[in-house]
């Protein structure tokens, strides 16, 4: 399925599979997510874009064909058939990024499957949008042992990986600690569920959504705050009573929505910490009193940007720990010639993860 | 129930409740814990302890009076009546380790309830081995909400405490982590909770005592190693199995019986970290490889040294957040004139945990 | 010289020294720093201050008398005649900021010489515009050793220890890394040499006044931007031009003006950290773009407020290590009764720092 | 100049400088570092070494071919004709290590010149005692920009980086601190000049050369404790004497000399770290009281094995930041042809450091 205008449908194409590289993976899909910032890309406002391409950057497959010798992250050979899940960003290695600051996410060349890949560039299988994709050399893959569905696990490679990334720059131990997560989407969910397993005492989740904010609840969080029924004020309030007047120790900033920065970081306590990984879109400036919120409380905000292998791994073992909860995460599945509506019930908020499987 | 000389039975004695002084705290005990360093103490095998001594380091109790105004860690004035549980040790708050260092728990004249407190000093009432305990300035308290079983919580001030002290030293996240804690008594059973707790994938625990081992499943220890069924290579390959090759992320040693750190430091990946929590008493030396063991794995040796009110607070989080689950170490309990049973208990293994209840 | 009233000049008045009571010190002052924020109080901009009050949170003085025994922080018994620097906030030391975050300096008690102890309370010789000051028990104090001029060390205990502060909260080595500051008066100056001391290859200096920037260069600065001779995008490509085009690894805000921030923030290279000092009084919102600026860039933005015992501890070992060097701050001395002048020239910017000799 | 046979002498051979692959640069070397460790190889103590094989692991040359684009960790393109230095390791960038625990020093893939490439492979230039090295792709190469003399750079590579490496895993800022260094060796001169550049205030250097100990001293040393004029127990009550009895805060062992460790815990402060970089190659057992010297101390032992490019970046930038300073290491120079005699002055310690230069 591959976008070939903005604002247009994605539409169906055959594709010869080229012939395999030194290196190269070939990837049977299993299951391919939907991800909302491929709402955006089909919109064109997502200035990362080539076209032609066959978006889709979460995927979960099988081993179809390897060129020469492919180990895992972990050191496994793979056999044909094995399950599958990779980071979906290819850093080059060599780069002060990747090598002195150890930041291979920061990598000026990173590229990204289904994103900067077009598929007008060999060897072409770009995406997950499709039956199969080529995994370049470089590309970092996971072996998946067990029994577990494909569907459950493609989050872990994106909102998963970038939950990870947020919780993995926090200095200090969760234990005791009371998190605020801003947004029940699916980064939402994946930070209620790290902030408990990494040992947050207690997850207030912010949200409007009454079906996302209960899922929250299956997931760990402990107060619901719906927008629709509280004020900014309100809610600070709330948390505020709850920590002897402090507020958080961590808010998580999880929906990009204009105004949720400068509210997130009102409710920190002194020297609490604001991860803000929901802006992946431009929504424009807020307004910041550096004095009142930041320096007076001596607050850090940190800003978190995609994710490395590193990521994958912590999203992988929390996912694998319990896939029957992810799976309460996957409202809707669709097979492959239905990637349009797949993207509309995303657009339109009605699923909370759709999944194309195969 | 005091300890007059050493090696013989504690003796019961009736003491005058002295007059309060300022921010001193009158505590009714409801259940102070038996410790297995209690059962050295008695022995004379402990180098801090003056006689006479009411021994007891870990309490829970009532507030039964108050010298002035004295608020909890989190800010709330006390009322009598209220349960409430302390950091057992008193820093001076004003030497290099306290200001600079920031560590209370390596200040110099630190006191410690039931240790270095003799019942011939002033307040007298210096340890928890009594119906009351006197509480002096500078003591942090925490007040307990909710109805908890004051001997579920009476560990937390101590191998709990600890326990949390030594995850609190580890610089990096646990998710996905493979932890191997040494030694399934208290220290060990904290040490799986608090793995889990913190995001551990995988707990194995080595030790010797099959009912332990047991227990520790219900902690959360997904493979347990039988010292009696098998040998330290078997029980490397073990760990070898499961973790590709690599070796454990983190040991914590939490048995202190001679040779415990060298085969810990083994089981090591590369870079690894050992937490060497159980060496409460000396044994000796212990032979170490450094270019083996220590240098060309790159490995982090971490000593853990009893704690401060950083980490009681995180033990109070874990136990409150799961009483049920830690009511299980509790396989004896006494009343106080029973002391000399209980600490009988312990020496000889035959408990896991004994407390002392009124 | 106590400040009556906001907006009027500070009177001559002359106070009995009271007895001391257990655990305090009275000091002989041999100088009184006059920091910028002296002059936002005298002028009521400060909520901070209760009236009357003495000013002065900055001294350096000798033991005249002691009641009972006191120790420094380094644990030495003090003598009259001891040359002495204390850190100028206290803290209870039993707060969950004291002993759980182990962060005093964010203590909800904390009360600060010369800041919000008023002459009208008991000891009432509460601040350093005074010939002596009352430290009361809780003070840590620091015994300063050799042959040092005091109105050197005196902005080590504000200028200095906040800036040590802020660099204590990088998680990071600065070696070979380029750090930018902002604004070059004290703080600015203190900023300068803590990025050298603790290893960074390159200090940009950003400000106003040519004979500041030009004392930053005696301070370690490898690059001058005056901003008279500067656009904000001119500033932004130099620091690209000899960073590889990355931006730079650190950046510190030190002038608390308008403006600072934004222009701060937008220096920095992917994964970059922001350190802002000098926002010590409101001065409004200022626009963020969180998208760009914080998220995209994997930025860290650190509010740095005041500080504690631990980087006094720090700014004292740089000054006294190098006091030929921050001799060059001290543009003006004055007499006691001269205060008011004093404060007058750090108003006007006539002075980079001014001191009162005794 | 190739080492055929362990215990005899390298050999001078002509090769044929083979036809470049796609990524590889060819290097006329300008000077080769002679490293403690290659004369433990040539004497066939270094299990790691393959034969035949061109020794010489540190390299410093200018490009004198490339094939296809090759860029420098800063980002540019190399022409011919400019000088570099290189990391010594290629990791495989794939595995758990290099991806997942981000230390692309622990790969277990990982090769170095001169150490695990023997001559006998493909491109067969695979060590630094040469003419010329051909770099394989996938190494991490910095362009050295100014005029700096190349014999002064080559340390950098190894022991500067591998200094580098240790001072990277201290978890706190040096500000202030006492740095104890033992052996005054390249590895020892290059942790004083780590600890001074990154702020410590006092460093104490335990060694048996007068000499060695005098270089020292320029390199910043504040006290030098010859081993032949004093014992382990007056070392220690030096120490004592200088820290308010406490110890040193880091200790970093760089003799590999049995017996270093342990004397070099003892000299820890409660809370104290110990660096240990020396142990290259087996020294047996040393006897460590866990209890006394490591667990009651709350010490911390940390292993440094060898070091990755963000070390060697470290490194470069001590070094080019006072080139003059590290020029006084080098005590010996000789052509390539003498490189016998080069290893002889360094395995009888008659030099500090000797450097092959063309």
């Amino acid at each position: 399925m591959i976008l070939e205008a903005f604002g247009e449908p994605l539409v169906m194409r055959e594709m010869e599979i080229p012939p395999l590289e030194k290196g190269q993976v070939l990837v049977r899909l299993s299951a391919s997510g939907v991800c909302g910032s491929d709402v955006h890309q089909r919109n064109g406002e997502d200035p990362r874009i080539p076209l032609p391409i066959i978006l889709g950057h979460e995927g979960v497959g099988t081993v179809a064909d390897l060129s020469g010798e492919k180990k895992s992250v972990e050191g496994d050979r793979f056999s044909p058939g094995d399950l599958i899940i990779w980071n979906r960003g290819i850093s080059c290695g060599e780069c002060w990024f990747c090598t002195v600051a150890r930041e291979p996410s920061l990598c000026p060349d990173r590229r990204v499957y289904g994103i900067n890949k077009s598929s007008a560039n060999p060897p072409y299988l770009n995406g997950c949008y499709a039956d199969h994709v080529i995994l370049e050399n470089g590309t970092d893959i996971f072996r998946v042992d067990g029994d577990c569905d494909p569907a459950v696990l493609v989050s872990a490679s994106c909102s998963g990986a970038t939950t990870a990334h947020a919780f993995d720059m926090i200095g200090d131990s969760l234990a005791g600690k009371t998190v605020v997560v801003q947004g029940p989407g699916p980064l939402g969910l994946y930070a209620v569920a790290f902030a408990k397993k990494l040992g947050a005492s207690r997850v207030v989740v912010i949200g409007g959504s009454r079906n996302r904010l209960e899922l929250c609840t299956e997931f760990g969080a402990s107060l619901l705050l719906n927008r629709h029924e509280t004020t900014v004020e309100s809610r600070r309030e709330a948390l505020l009573d709850m920590t002897y007047g402090r507020g958080a120790d961590i808010v998580v900033e999880a929906t990009g929505a204009y105004g949720a920065a400068v509210e997130g970081i009102r409710l920190l306590r002194k020297g609490g910490t604001f991860l803000t990984t929901g802006y992946s879109q431009p929504v424009g400036t807020e307004e910041v009193d550096f004095y009142r919120d930041i320096v007076a409380k001596n607050a850090t905000v940190q800003g978190v940007w995609v994710s490395d292998t590193r990521h994958l791994s912590q999203a992988l073992a929390l996912v694998t720990g319990n896939p029957r909860l992810f799976e309460k995460m996957i409202t809707h599945r669709f097979t492959l010639d239905k990637a349009n509506e797949a993207l509309d019930v995303m657009e339109n908020r009605e699923a909370i993860k759709a999944v194309i499987t195969f």
